[in-house]
C-alpha cells in the first residue's frame, strides 16, 4: 500500500484552494445546496444553471462542468448536451454523475445520450450505476459479469479490471465507490479504503463527491486520474473525521454537517496523513 | 391514556428498520433534502423522480409512494396521477401531503384530481388543509363545521368525528397534525400529544413526517393506521428528544438536523416509552 | 458613525415578530431551504410558489413577494412579472435579488424585463450584479465607471453616490452588500460594518438576506430604507455572533446552521447593540 507518496494528493487540493475554479453543476434538486456548499468547502466557486436559454454562456465564464441526472426531465438531457459540447469545446473538464442510471429507460437512456455527445473527463458512480453505463455503451460481457455490484476485497482484481477496460473504451477516469473505492484510467487503479459505513446514511454524498471531483480536477487538469483519486480520499476522509466528532445523540444530519466542514478544514499535509489507497 | 400498548409501535419502527423499503418521494423542491434524509434516518430508502418519462417505472421498482403538492405545476400533477395509479396498480402504499391546498384554486383543483384518480393509504395535513380537502370532496358541511383549523383540547371531539367521517368517505388513514395530532381510520382514532411548538419555526417538518410516514405504512402495510400514528409519534418524540438538546444559541437550523439526528437515533423501546397518546 | 441610533432597528424586527408577515417566494432551488428557514428565524412566514397558475392567487393571500433569479427559466420569468405586478396593484412590497445577472444574456435580459414590469421596493445584490442591473437600465456610464466591483474604504464615496443614484432612476431602495455594504434610498445611504469573511464560504447568505428583507420591509413598509437597512445589519451581526462560536474542526456548513439560529435567537436589544453603521 502506499500512502500519500510524493505529497501529490495534498498539492492537488492546495491548488484547489489556489486557482478556486468556477465549477458550473446541473444537478438534481435533492442534494444541490450540500453540493454547492461541498464546491465551497474545497476553495473552489459553484454556479447552478440548467435552463437551455442560458447553459453555453454560463459554461463559457466557468473552468469545468459536472452533470448529475438525478430528478432528470427532458428539458435537462438538452441543457446537458449543450453545456457539456461547449465545455468540450472550450477543453473544459467534465464529470458525469449517473445517479439512478438503470432505475428507468429514461434515465439509461438519457446516460446513453449524454456518453455519446460528450467527452467525460471523469465518471462517477456506485458500482450498479457504472456497470449499467457500461453494458449500455457496449463494453463486453464478459468483464461485466465479473463485477458484482458492490466492490469487496474478493472481487477487487475483477473489479479492477473492468474499470480499466470501461476507462479504455470512454477515454474517462472512471470512478466507482463503494467500501472500496476504485479510480481508474486504462493504465492505472487507485483502491481507497478511506470512507465510513455510515455515509450511506447521508443523501449525496455521492452527489458531493461528483462535485468535488469537478472542483478538484478542474484545478488540476494536467492530472486528472490523480486529481479525481485526491477527491475520493478527501471525501472518504472528511467522512472519517466527521464521524469521530459524532456523540451517541448526533445522526445523519449531523454528520452531513460534519463532513462538509472537514473538507472545508482539511489541509493539504491532513490528506497525505490520512489517505488510505494502493495502485495497482 | 394508554401508552405505549402492547410494543406495537416499536415493532413497527423496527420493521422499517429491517425492511428498509424503497420509498418514491414526488414532492417539492423546498424540503425535499431533509425529506430524504428523514426516510434515511428511519432505515427506508428514498428516490426522488417526477418527470413523467419515468415515474411509472420508478415506481415500479419502489415499494411505496409519497406525493407531496408543495411547489406544484401541471407537469408535476400528471406525474403524481401517473406514479399513484401505477402504485396502486401493485397495491403500494400512497402517502398525500397536501401542502398549501387551498392557498390557490390550482392547489385545490389538482389535490381534487388527486384523491379521485388515486387510493391513498394515509393523507396528512394540518387542520386547514384537511378541512380544504374534505369540503373540496363534498363531506358533510355540518361536520366540515365543527372543525375548527387547529385541534384544541376544546374541539377535539368534533375533530376526531370528522377525522373518522373523512377516513370513511375516502377509505384513508388520516393525519391532522397540530398542537394535538389526531391519525384516524372510520372507526379508531390515535390522539397524540407528542411534539413541540419550536417545530413550527422549522420548514418542513410536515412534508417530513408524510415522507416518515410513507415509509412506516410501506414496510407495515398490513398496519396502516398503527404505522402512521406511529410515524406521528416518532416524528413529535424526536422533537421534543431535539429541543432537550438546545442550548440558548441553537434556533431552527439546528433545531431541525436534531430532529432528524434523533430518529436516527430512535430504538423501538424509546418509542414505546415516549410515545404519548390516547385511543378514541 | 452612529450605532442603534434611537432603537429602530430594534423596533423594525420587533414589528416583524409581531406581525409574522406571510412572504411570497419565487427563487432558485438551490437556496431555497435555507431562505424558507431563515424567514422563519425573524419571525415571519414564507410560502414558496412558482407556478403560473397560481402565482398572482398566492401572492393575494400573502403581505410582500421576495424574486430570485437563481436557477432561472423562462417560465418563472413569467410566473415573476405575474406575481409582481399583482403584489404592485395590491401595493405589497417585493424584493428582487438579480443573482448572476450578467452572467448570462438570459438572466440579464430576464432581469431588465423585471425592472421594467415590476416597481421593487428593494433591489439587493453584490457590486457587480448591481452595476449590471444599472448600466442594462441606461444609468450614466460617469456614475457606474466609478464603481468597481467590491465596496471598499477607498471608493466608498463613489459608491453611495452610485446607489443613490440608481435609486433615484427605479425608485428603490439599494442594498450593495460587500464587505462593506451599501443601503440607499435617494436622499440617505447607510453604510454597514457587520459580518464576516467567512460568510462567503457558504452558499446563498445573500439569497437569504434578500428573504429576510422582505420579511422585514413587509412588516413595516412606512420604513423601507430602514428596514432594509435593519435587515442587512440583522444578517452580517448573525454571521459575527456565528462565527464566535465556531470551534476549530467547525466549516461552513454549521457555520450556515449558526448564522440561522442567531437570527432566530436576535433580539432587538441585541441589533441595537451590534448594528455597526453610519448614514451618509
Amino acid at each position: 500500500m502506499r500512502r500519500g507518496e510524493n505529497g501529490m494528493f495534498g498539492q492537488i487540493l492546495e491548488t484547489v484552494r489556489e486557482k478556486k475554479p468556477l465549477i458550473h453543476n446541473i444537478t438534481n434538486y435533492v442534494t444541490v445546496n450540500d453540493c454547492a456548499n461541498m464546491v465551497l468547502a474545497c476553495g473552489a466557486s459553484p454556479i447552478m444553471a440548467d435552463d437551455q436559454e442560458e447553459v453555453e454562456e454560463i459554461q463559457t465564464i466557468c473552468a469545468g462542468l459536472n452533470i448529475n441526472i438525478g430528478t432528470l426531465n427532458s428539458r435537462k438531457v438538452t441543457s446537458m448536451l449543450l453545456a457539456g459540447k461547449r465545455a468540450n469545446a472550450l477543453n473544459h473538464p467534465v464529470v458525469l454523475d449517473p445517479v439512478g442510471v438503470g432505475a428507468s429507460t429514461f434515465r439509461t437512456t438519457a446516460a446513453g445520450e449524454l456518453l455519446k455527445g460528450i467527452r467525460f473527463s471523469v465518471i462517477r458512480g456506485n458500482g450498479s450505476e457504472i456497470k449499467t453505463l457500461a453494458a449500455g455503451s457496449g463494453t463486453t460481457k464478459g468483464v461485466d459479469a465479473d463485477l458484482a455490484d458492490r466492490v469487496t476485497r474478493e472481487n477487487l482484481d475483477a473489479a479492477v479490471a473492468f474499470a480499466k477496460a470501461f476507462a479504455r473504451k470512454t477515454g474517462s477516469v472512471i470512478a466507482i465507490t463503494g467500501a472500496i473505492d476504485i479510480v481508474a484510467d486504462e493504465q492505472t487503479a487507485y483502491c481507497i479504503r478511506n470512507g465510513h459505513p455510515m455515509m450511506s446514511s447521508i443523501t449525496g454524498t455521492g452527489c458531493q463527491l461528483s462535485a468535488l471531483a469537478a472542483a478538484f480536477v478542474t484545478a488540476n487538469p494536467e492530472h486528472v486520474l490523480e486529481a479525481a483519486a485526491a477527491a475520493v480520499c478527501t471525501m472518504g476522509l472528511a467522512g472519517e473525521i466527521a464521524y469521530e466528532r459524532l456523540t451517541s445523540m448526533d445522526g445523519n444530519a449531523t454528520y452531513r454537517n460534519y463532513i462538509i466542514d472537514a473538507v472545508y478544514r482539511m489541509t493539504g499535509e491532513a490528506l497525505e496523513r490520512g489517505a488510505n489507497y494502493e495502485i495497482s
